[in-house]
């Protein structure tokens, strides 16, 4: 078992738990390996009762705070080197979890940047679908505009009509619903400059997943995979 | 949250990791749910790790045991209620697990007997595909033996040239390639008069949906989804 990896990645994950679980889905299929021994170990700590963190945001619903932390901790009992959040909403706790994680948080919005560079983009104007309240704390205009893009994101009728709905419907398990509203709103992100659309939301990759990628007339950067990749990166890198 | 559920389950995972992978997904998916708070609480153990199961029972590699009671301990120190493991072969060790879990183990077997009652079958004979050293350690045959089920099992030549490949191929993410060999022992188990195929690797399933189910000449149980729907019957029993 010489290629056996004793780094033991956390993710942080029920927010949804079809997401965390396609995580772990894609976590496997994306690292190369021949047997059991040459995988990822890995300990997902999926909570679905985590508060709503769009309430939580809004200061409508309670704090979703002390879950996540809880669940940092019980990743860090385990003996997690590194955590990753499948969550795009709950990276807007992202300091206050890093703060006290004792172990790197691997972040999302980078992960969607490394993707974006591994396909060729380095600048221009890119889509960025997400929750109301992802787009409202800037996690991506900000980190990716500090890196060289240029964000747009849904009109707000395309928002409420579409997005908002189809995410719900994929934590409802009617995913193969949430296609046609989303693919709407990628292509009107193409078609207003966007020469790609981060799916910035992790219901929203499956959802597209749901459908054929051919009606796709710009290309997507899925931050399921994105995020695996990192992890997959930080589980091979020297110790 | 009037839904919430407050019982956390364990799952004991990596063996091999897309299994458990493809467990989170179906646990998700087959449970009843509107938002995210309506699903089920669940730790996730996957560690790729434990050595060899085939190997250890035969003596010629490392005792799993030790790892498997590692992740039963790390699955109730975060506060597990039940246990699955979705790895039949691992099943082997179950009492030695069970007797130190201090919570329920859910038995992959079990579940799947519930299955084929579920689908009317209570009786007659059953095709069980597996690991040898699953159907060496008679896990099915005695267990739906005592049921009123008669086993039968893939003679020894589709067992080496088939199975023990097709398993192999899913752990190295060559799903696809199993699914051609596997269903040609589905079908031969149903030439020779069984009712129904038991899926007894949690490996199996996954190359027999890379392909079309309308050329499976004899129903099949999927492990991985009977081990998914007791464990929600668990999640959702009186506390």
């Amino acid at each position: 078992m010489n290629q056996t990896n004793d780094k033991v990645l956390g993710i942080l994950g029920g927010m949804g738990p079809l997401a965390s679980a396609q995580f772990m889905v894609r976590l496997t299929l994306l690292t190369q390996a021949n047997r059991d021994q040459e995988h990822i170990p890995a300990v997902l700590w999926s909570d679905p009762r985590v508060p709503d963190r769009i309430a939580g945001r809004a200061g409508t619903g309670p704090d979703p705070l002390p879950w996540l932390l809880r669940g940092v901790d019980g990743l860090r009992q385990a003996g997690c080197g590194a955590i990753a959040i499948p969550c795009n909403t709950a990276h807007g706790w992202y300091e206050a979890m890093a703060n006290v994680a004792g172990v790197p948080i691997l972040h999302i919005v980078d992960a969607a940047a490394a993707d974006l560079r591994r396909n060729g983009m380095t600048s221009g104007t890119i889509g960025v679908m997400a929750t109301q309240t992802t787009l409202d704390m800037r996690l991506y205009q900000d980190r990716l505009g500090e890196q060289g893009w240029t964000c747009i994101q849904p009109d707000a009728d395309r928002m409420q009509r579409l997005v908002e709905p189809a995410t719900a419907l994929v934590k409802a398990n009617r995913v193969a619903e949430a296609y046609l509203p989303l693919l709407e709103v990628v292509n009107s992100l193409g078609a207003r400059g966007a020469s790609a659309v981060v799916l910035g939301c992790t219901e929203i990759p499956l959802g597209i997943l749901a459908g054929p990628a051919s009606a796709l007339r710009v290309p997507v950067v899925d931050t399921i995979d994105a995020l695996a990749r990192a992890a997959i990166q930080w589980a091979q890198s020297g110790a």
